[in-house]
């Protein structure tokens, strides 16, 4: 492997291993040993690419954010089931937060006591739900008496909380949890056919959803 | 006033101390004499009423945990509105949990990394979500495509989302998002006037849900 090749790879490897670290002790407890035993370089190693732990969890919450964004796809004008691509990708955003230590610990930071930084990620998840949402309701998808601001903040509010129950608690599923919440919301917020002058659905539950 | 009623006092400013230094710093990061200089006392008064920081932890979820109780009415079998206790209630969590920084800290116990406890508070909570929500179902008042676990889980996880995006984002009110919350939430729970047999409400607003 060539040395640069191998330079990304530590680097990598540390922000995996000081990820792992945050959400085994918090931030505050993790150790800049811990991290570079755990992914098996020399502390040299460590501060040749880190000067130091805060400038670790910076690189966590960058590499978070650059997976959050993959996951949020900007949409489009156009679109034609806005309510249903703001399903989908809090979905995704849950299952990934299980499976992705990185992704799992950029979020974590901004509910740390420990890190005294923003909860940069979970602003740029609601920003991505409010301007989503105004996609649906240019589009006039949006139930009469359902507030766009409403759904914001119970959209954040879920995925965050489903998150939170699931680190806290093994037998919580947070991917489960959205989807439920989504089960709930989803003909809620939708404008009915009959305010949309449109046939009655034959039943209320969400397999009949309109597409 | 008597030694036994300073005794009572100064364990009570300790734990209000406690639970604000691991607010400020997270359960890890929080020592002992930030905590006995936080209520203004010696190190040896702090080291008489506990023996170890974890001891202090777990005075602060007891305590958090009473108040909790006294928020949580249980919903016997006979009551006139379920859901609407259910709504009232997690209000009230919400409100509480701003005001109140030892509430706030026992819950938080739950999701700090660095206590390697159980989240105790928040399955409590969902413990009562769930008892009162049976109440509801047993007495026909949950529409007939709501599952029950769906909205344990929903309500579960608003009312934690809520209250960390509160504790992240300053411009947050973690009150007004659960009361949007169930903005949304309580027309799509209760029970439709046409399964129930009876006369349509003349709007969809929730100010004219059911009593």
């Amino acid at each position: 492997m060539a040395k640069q090749d191998r330079a990304v790879r530590t680097r990598e490897e540390l922000i995996r291993s000081a990820a792992m670290a945050f959400g085994r002790s918090g931030f505050g407890l993790s150790s800049l040993s811990d991290i570079s035993n755990g992914a098996g370089v020399s502390s040299g190693a460590l501060h040749f690419h880190f000067s130091s732990k805060r400038e670790l969890g910076e690189a966590v919450e960058s590499a978070a954010a650059e997976t959050l964004h993959g996951i949020m796809a900007p949409c489009p004008p156009g679109h034609p089931d806005p309510l249903r691509l703001l399903a989908d990708t809090s979905h995704l955003l849950s299952q990934r937060l299980t499976q992705d230590v990185v992704l799992r610990a950029g979020f974590a930071l901004g509910g740390d006591a420990a890190w005294q930084g923003g909860a940069e990620l979970w602003l740029q998840w609601r920003g991505w739900v409010a301007a989503t949402l105004a996609v649906a309701g240019e589009r006039g998808e949006l139930a009469a008496d359902v507030s766009a601001d409403a759904v914001v903040s119970a959209v954040t509010a879920a995925v965050v909380g489903s998150e939170i129950l699931g680190r806290a608690d093994a037998e919580w599923s947070s991917c489960r949890a959205v989807t439920q919440f989504w089960s709930l919301m989803l003909p809620r917020l939708r404008v009915r056919a009959e305010e949309a002058g449109l046939p009655e659905p034959v039943s209320n539950s969400p397999a009949t959803l309109r597409p």
